[in-house]
Parts: structure tokens; C-alpha cells; sequence
């Protein structure tokens, strides 16, 4: 069995502009270029391995999670290489896919999502980078 | 400056060894052996970079969080090379420590935490790993 190494871990926030400057701050590595995701509702960017997600509008899910809980930790996320093994192989464990069929995500990786419900209350995402048209950096 | 890396994300749960035994199935990774943390009220182990805090009675942080939430995401912590370093830099950055002195946390290493009301609503912890007294890997 392949072993998921986590991707990243994705923050709910009300302003992304002030969460950057925060999260710069906090761990000292520059920020992401905010990128808009209308399908999923949010506009994100990333500081190292965090995800910060600011809601397009309230009526989306991140905007309910922020008006019940605030802003906070919303979801892990796993990276995989194949994510339609992944979500067979999960789904047979017994984790209750939100996504049957992955879509595009942040930074144009492939992503679905686990229900919290099967996962011990907390929301899962599993990523599969998408592989960048140039060849890849060399190692090291 | 230097980079703060995501060493781990907790999760508060209210069976160790029933969520130990879902992240194992989650990440395929195999879980560490339990510990007992008296003075932070919790037993932990970890599977990966995914801390599980099971509270050891209810008038415990841990144990008042589930109370209020149920299961789910706890906190982030950020690993550093020199915890106290780090502390002096993030309080005159307007952080505010709930440790203003490290303390011995889980596989004995030295951690600290910083108040949420000042990291945009989410726990933070920082880390620096014990030292072995093996000599540490080469490297690659």
C-alpha cells in the first residue's frame, strides 16, 4: 500500500489579503499568487503548506463555515499519484467520497474531497499535482 | 529569516486506538506508539505528519474542545531549529504566546504555543525535535 504524504493544510479565512500578511509573518516564506476558484467559492493562495481560503460570497461553503465556526482550520490534504485509485481504494475502506469523480482545483491539480463524516470529523482532500508542461526540476 | 516548515496537524479525538486505526487506513502509514502526556492532559500518537490527541479526562483543553465541537482539526505546528529564537521574533510581530517558556511535549520534544486570537483564529504550536543522542542520519 502506497503511503499519502500530506499536501497541505487549508485555513478558512474572512480577508485573504490580511491572512497573507499574517501567515507571511508567521512563518517567514513568501505567499502564493491569489488565484479564483468560482466553482468551489473561494479565492486562495498558499505560505509554504498552508492554504488559505477566503469565501466569494457567504451562501458558498466556505462562507457557512465561517459564519458558524469563524475562521479556522478547514481541511487536510492528501497528495497522491493517482487519484482515481485513491478514492476506489478509500472507498472500499469504507471513506464516503463527496467527489466520485475528481475536478480541478487550486493550482490546476486534480482534487476530490472525503466526507468528514467517515473520516473522524475532518474533511479531507486528496491532490494530485498536475504535471507542469516543462520538464521537471532536477533533483535536489 | 528563516522558513518555519509544517512539521504537524492535530486532530482531537475521543478513541486514540479507533483513530488510530481510521488514519492508518486513511494515509497508509503505520501509527507511532501511543504516549501519555500528563501535564497536557492527552495521550498522542501519530500517524505521518497527522498528530491524534485523545484527551485524558474532559476538564482537559483537549477535552473541553470536544466538548464544544466534536471531533476535528486542533491545531498546526511549525517545527524551528531554535524555539526560543522564534518566540522572541513572533511576540515582537505581535503574536502572543500562551508558552512564554518551552515545555516538554509529545516524543520529548520542546514546544510552545501561540495564542489563536492573534493567528487568525487557529492554535499554533512550535516545535523543536530532541536531539537524538545517536549520531543524526547522513544526509540524502
Amino acid at each position: 500500500m502506497n503511503t499519502l504524504d500530506l499536501d497541505h493544510v487549508a485555513i478558512a479565512v474572512p480577508s485573504l489579503d490580511e491572512a497573507l500578511k499574517l501567515h507571511e509573518s508567521l512563518a517567514g516564506a513568501p505567499p502564493t499568487e491569489p488565484e479564483t476558484l468560482p466553482v468551489q467559492g473561494v479565492r486562495v493562495a498558499f505560505v509554504g503548506q498552508v492554504e488559505l481560503l477566503e469565501p466569494l460570497a457567504p451562501d458558498t461553503p466556505v462562507g457557512r463555515f465561517l459564519s458558524r465556526r469563524g475562521s479556522g482550520l478547514h481541511h487536510i490534504a492528501y497528495r497522491t499519484c493517482d487519484i482515481e485509485r485513491e478514492l476506489d481504494r478509500l472507498a472500499a475502506a469504507g471513506f464516503e467520497p463527496i467527489d466520485r469523480t475528481p475536478r480541478t482545483g487550486a493550482r490546476r491539480h486534480r482534487v476530490a474531497f472525503l466526507h468528514p463524516k467517515t473520516s473522524g470529523g475532518v474533511l479531507v482532500e486528496l491532490v494530485e499535482h498536475a504535471r507542469a508542461s516543462a520538464p521537471p526540476d532536477p533533483p535536489g
